[in-house]
């Protein structure tokens, strides 16, 4: 991905990187297109029925991965207190989808990576949530 | 919009619908479509360069208006505890999007008319997470 | 919802507002609500493993109505072409879930409910692509 | 990203991938993530007036990549004939996204980097339809 080349070009950003925060950014569209393909591969597994609430959380966890890798990326004005609530709660839904997934790891190996994929997103998450700091109520 | 005809009809709802919530999708996915509108209304307007914040809070809040008006939807399994996190960090981007456009509302129409989407959004979805109970961490 | 008020008051619409694309881009974002709502539903089902395509098809279409509702708000400068070709693609989603949905009307009534608002939307993508004539090629 | 091995073990595909499918869905996801900071960094950037068109088609492009990289990402069922399309408006996208960053890449590296990532993503989508031959209309 060109995370990094982007955002150390921004006017505002000049070469002064976050860096967790750049990972992040990665993590978070990887696990999206993660999700997406495992809510896929789980509906066409025999035991559908079985998997439902992990292709339920594999569908809120795309998109709230979605929506924080978009937020993550753009560092034009400033709102961080709203980055890192949706950082918490990107971490909160790998933290489920991970867990879930992990149940089907042995029966399905998309379940298995996707678990691993969600288990390096959410720490991506919390690592970047913890280096943005509002220095004040917005 | 069809969000209660189409919960009414969940074969796990069936007509115990939570009105708050349902509500509260309707008003994400207005807000979303108002956002995406007034980020491109404003790029459009001659003093764009004082419009950079909003523009930047109008794309943050369609987003995440965008990703909770897809995870209230779903009512298949459960992700109370998650779908009350975001419905948090809805109320709060579109209180600061709100906020911002009502900055502007005198002198751009758009805005004012965006600043009032923001706040029904924004009071619907504390309205909502009210009644998102996690009877525990999941 | 706000897309008529948005669009009318644009820098560089006044009032002059293509009613063709407005009602488009309402029909879109409710459409793609709708089919997240009817996958959800879907899942839910007995006989979930009947639905695999419908659930397939629900996906596709909600995330073409979702991303051509975006591309149909935006009036800042031109993207004429693709608009066009993103309206056919959408009419072509809406068509095909729409079809889909239909068959399974009789014993799912949000089935019913997703393909009146498919159809509803293909004819709005429709007749909003006839208004959109890309003067060139851009 | 995970793509590869997502889509390899998903059961109707078990190891017969289609390559090209699936490096056009990890240049989806890497030009959306991109075209999303090219917005933001040209917002951001003091001759922004003039980068409106720009701006514009960063924020089409990444919507249309996005819902494409999705759409791609499934493989159960089928729906080849909108996945197609969906490929050749990607195309177009890219296209016209990445010829407008092209014009601003001496001035703005942002842009530079955009267009680049914008060409290798037109090209995979050029290769992936190719290669997506509906048999019938459906």
């Amino acid at each position: 991905m060109h995370a990094m080349q982007m955002i150390s070009t921004h006017p505002d950003v000049r070469g002064s990187t976050n860096d967790e925060l750049i990972r992040c950014i990665e993590e978070c569209y990887d696990c999206a297109q993660t999700c997406v393909s495992c809510a896929d591969a789980c509906l066409a597994e025999r035991m559908v029925e079985e998997l439902r609430q992990c292709i339920r959380l594999n569908l809120d966890c795309a998109d709230v991965c979605g929506a924080t890798g978009r937020l993550a990326s753009r560092r034009t004005g400033s709102n961080e207190h709203l980055l890192r609530a949706m950082l918490e709660a990107c971490a909160e839904a790998c933290r489920l989808c991970g867990t879930e997934c992990a149940r089907h790891a042995s029966q399905h190996e998309h379940c298995a990576i996707c678990a691993e994929a969600c288990r390096r997103c959410e720490q991506a998450c919390v690592t970047a949530a913890g280096t943005v700091t509002p220095s004040r109520r917005q």
